[in-house]
């Protein structure tokens, strides 16, 4: 093999190794896995957004929050240890009809926004990370840029993060 | 002692006991546990009973339907081993105000409706038992004639009894 063809392909394979590096750097996104059987969880609290939210074209619906056991012991201790996560499920509404006028009910899911607690993993976002998970979908949709959005806000609240608090 | 007190406290016992014997048949109501720890079972659904519904006076609020793991069994199968035990708790609403107006939040507990399975207890109420626990108190305010009005209405389910659905 001539030395030139060989140092043009050792030159594309470093270009590619140096190319995901930076990728790497450029967004240090840490991967929030999808909430396997959140449904099976403890059912935190719910809350209604409605048409008068100003978050309601992108967040209208009822939510209810859901916590896995090691988020129960955070929320009763004030503090959430690693592997702690608290999951936010919207759904859309269907209101009803005949006899069920004025009622409420349940739809089709609308997305899953998904907090993780693990102190190294996700040390540049407050020990948490975040992920929102559209739909149905399990593969998660935020940017590092986004994820830091969500830290934000939530390093506002004075337990750990977490806004919500685990009704009685 | 004298024949005739002897007598008449004998009297006084019998008249004791027949009284409680009429009083049983009078009014056979099976007393429905309070349903210890519901909070921490599988979240089965919610809805929301809003003023415009004929029942709101009385049941308007968020309403969690919550089951045990019989119960969860009895969802997928479609029929309910004994033992299992569906609660509808009711929660009253506060609205939001500020920047979180639009939002509705939950509030105070307005009752726990709870049906209980057991097939030889509850024989003559559909194999279900029915109780109502009013704010957080936790004795049960059916009379056998309501729990009896709850079965006709519940018996009218395809499924064993049960109107709610297990979300998924």
């Amino acid at each position: 093999m001539p030395n030139t063809i060989r140092d043009h392909r050792v030159a594309v394979l470093a270009m590619g190794v140096l190319t995901g590096i930076v990728t790497l750097f450029a967004d240090d996104k840490q991967p929030v896995p999808y909430p396997d059987g959140f449904r099976s969880w403890r059912h935190v609290k719910s809350l209604v957004v409605g048409p008068d939210h100003e978050t309601f074209a992108k967040r209208g619906g009822i939510h209810h929050y859901y916590a896995n056991e090691t988020a129960v012991a955070g929320y009763r201790a004030g503090s959430f240890p690693d592997g702690s996560v608290v999951v936010d499920e919207a759904v859309f509404t269907k209101d009803g009809e005949g006899r069920a006028r004025g009622i409420t009910f349940e739809g089709e899911r609308r997305f899953l926004d998904v907090m993780v607690k693990d102190s190294r993993r996700y040390a540049s976002t407050g020990g948490w990370g975040y992920e929102h998970f559209d739909r149905s979908e399990t593969t998660g949709q935020l940017s590092a840029s986004d994820q830091g959005a969500c830290s934000a806000c939530h390093s506002k609240s004075p337990t750990d993060h977490v806004f919500s608090r685990l009704r009685p």
